[in-house]
């Protein structure tokens, strides 16, 4: 039994559900489990509210934190659903070995969550687009500037309701100087680190009018990999294709959903290296019909032009897209609104 | 005029200062300032303690973190010197840019940073090898779990007293799987992300016998690059040679001043890559006389062997050694013990 330490009050009347701004807003409780002396001990869910820190903890000098990003959804019956959740948990241990931070265990995980959602169930709005967004995070607590592993950490899990957002034009940036990821580095975990290593690069691409960057190998800059917190994929003619995922490169629960239903939707699919040129040639001669990405935040987000080496394309607007028919899939099967031929729906008992 | 907060009590005669283990033990006090409204704010010296910060607070999500490492050293007349500080502030304000982080004036670096090592000065103890390390850091403190900069900041300054030690002895892996950095990344900054990426393949190293790993660049792993916190240097003969930087490789204030040492020495320098191959070659042929490695934390520090993909090469042991010698002239110009050519030390004046 997960013990629960219950807010005095709750924020919920003062939320605006109707204009909610990604990731500002939290919900009225946190789960907290601390790994001391050799292992995580039971999480426990108290009150949202500020962390007391060491100022020499591991986590601000040496960036040993990780994170995973999910979203629970309410039916009209009132069910709560998660999406693959499981390919969350793996995922988060994957990016933790990989960071030299102890695994956590399954059962604290789906028992602290769960735990959680059922009490902040009010939060979950009803409604096609919206959500309840889920971050469960791990950071080294330990005090002490010494480069090497922590042995005290916390993992949380806070919640931030969301809408279904309409996000604009995307126009991307192909990079041709700033990388990502190195291989043999840890572009495939979802380490701190390579979040704010993107900024300022993304700062720049934006002042010249685009939203995100496409990243390239770093080696060379010839292949497409992923976005920011998207994997990319390119329509050319009635063919998909999207990149490998490897040691650079995220393994995406939205990016594997979306492959496993081009199969069933026949759509012709091809996982393998993505060329910068083979992109350009496409969009040259009229056959690149689409881009998009894929991810937990916007499920699908359609891209609209590129560029490269200061040269812009557009995309053609599709009536009968690709992405939206993922998108439109994807999003019935996790609000429990069409069959779910995968069992990728976990439901939230009560 | 900084404000100070003085603390109650002091935790100085509770410090066993002859057996200091390397960022365990801070001072009574720490420097802030804060970034907010667009501007960094005065900074002001408190009692050091925990700080106070959001769960969902940037740095624990996206790593935007950066930080430094320097020393003061207290001569035989009381006096405190520090070793080209205006290093560490243009480089904290280099990765700062990096790291989409506001750069920090430096009237506030520098007297904040005097202020509080003036008030802490009981700290610093004589005696060759007895220091006050120094972390210089930069956090993103604002709420809200989304992939882009902060607008809030905390600039902080603790201090730790160290001992010089006696590392053991220090053999070194070379990377040939792993790696540190991508071109176009962020290698040449102090990134938090960077140095809790190095702890698991430092652990595998270390379980196959070594203490740390010399990093090669991660395309070819042909080029010996740096180690965790040191820059590396390599003997073949009575040449000296090192890597050049690049945007892969922090540019190493102890680096740098051995590079000017060793033209003042008369030792024959080469700033130029390094290829594992001709390493293998020297050690092979009886060449390779040293490798050591420079930082501020352990000044040189020599390494006694390497291991290269599984097999293990040992280093002679020299009587006059290059690396005793710039360490012992280094250590002198720091302590205020020797003549000072370059204009490196910097008094800290009552
Ligand atoms: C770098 C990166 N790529 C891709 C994704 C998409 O992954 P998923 O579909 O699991 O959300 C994310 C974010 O979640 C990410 O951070
Ligand atoms: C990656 C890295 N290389 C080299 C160094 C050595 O630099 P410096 O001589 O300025 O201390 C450090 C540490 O300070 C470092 O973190």
């Amino acid at each position: 039994m997960i013990s629960i330490e219950k807010s005095s009050q709750t924020k919920i009347d003062k939320t605006d559900f109707d204009n909610l701004t990604f990731g500002q807003v939290f919900t009225d409780h946190m789960m907290i489990s601390d790994f001391k002396d050799g292992e995580w001990h039971e999480p426990v869910i108290k009150p949202y509210g500020p962390l007391s820190i060491d100022p020499s903890a591991r986590v601000f000098h040496y960036g040993q934190a990780v994170f995973e990003g999910m979203k629970a959804y309410k039916d009209k019956d009132e069910k709560i659903w998660m999406f693959r959740p499981e390919q969350n948990f793996e995922r988060i241990n994957a990016s933790s070995k990989r960071l030299a931070i102890p695994e956590f265990p399954k059962d604290f995980f789906f028992n602290g969550l769960e735990t959680l959602l059922k009490l902040e169930k009010d939060w979950i709005k009803q409604g096609f687009g919206n959500s309840l967004y889920i971050r469960p995070f791990v950071i080294a607590t330990e005090a002490g500037v010494s480069a090497s592993p922590a042995k005290e950490y916390k993992f949380m899990i806070i919640c931030s309701p969301a809408q279904s957002y309409y996000s604009g034009e995307v126009r991307v940036k192909f990079s041709d100087k700033f990388s990502r990821a190195a291989d043999g580095g840890v572009g495939f975990a979802k380490a701190a680190g390579n979040y704010g290593a993107q900024f300022y690069p993304t700062n720049l691409a934006k002042e010249e009018g685009y939203q995100q960057i496409v990243w390239t190998d770093a080696n060379s800059h010839e292949y497409l990999e992923e976005a920011g917190t998207m994997n990319i994929f390119f329509r050319i003619g009635d063919k998909l294709i999207t990149a490998p995922i490897s040691d650079r490169i995220l393994d995406g629960v939205t990016r594997k959903s979306v492959i496993a239903l081009a199969e069933r939707m026949n759509i012709p699919m091809e996982v393998r290296k993505v060329t910068v040129q083979e992109i350009l040639e496409a969009a040259d001669s009229g056959n690149l019909k689409e881009m998009f990405g894929s991810g937990t935040a916007t499920v699908i987000n359609p891209i609209t032009g590129f560029g490269n080496k200061g040269k812009n394309y557009d995309l053609p607007k599709l009536e009968d897209s690709y992405a939206h028919a993922f998108k439109d899939t994807l999003m019935k099967i996790q609000y429990n609104e069409a069959e779910d031929p995968f069992g990728w729906r976990y439901e939230v008992k009560e």
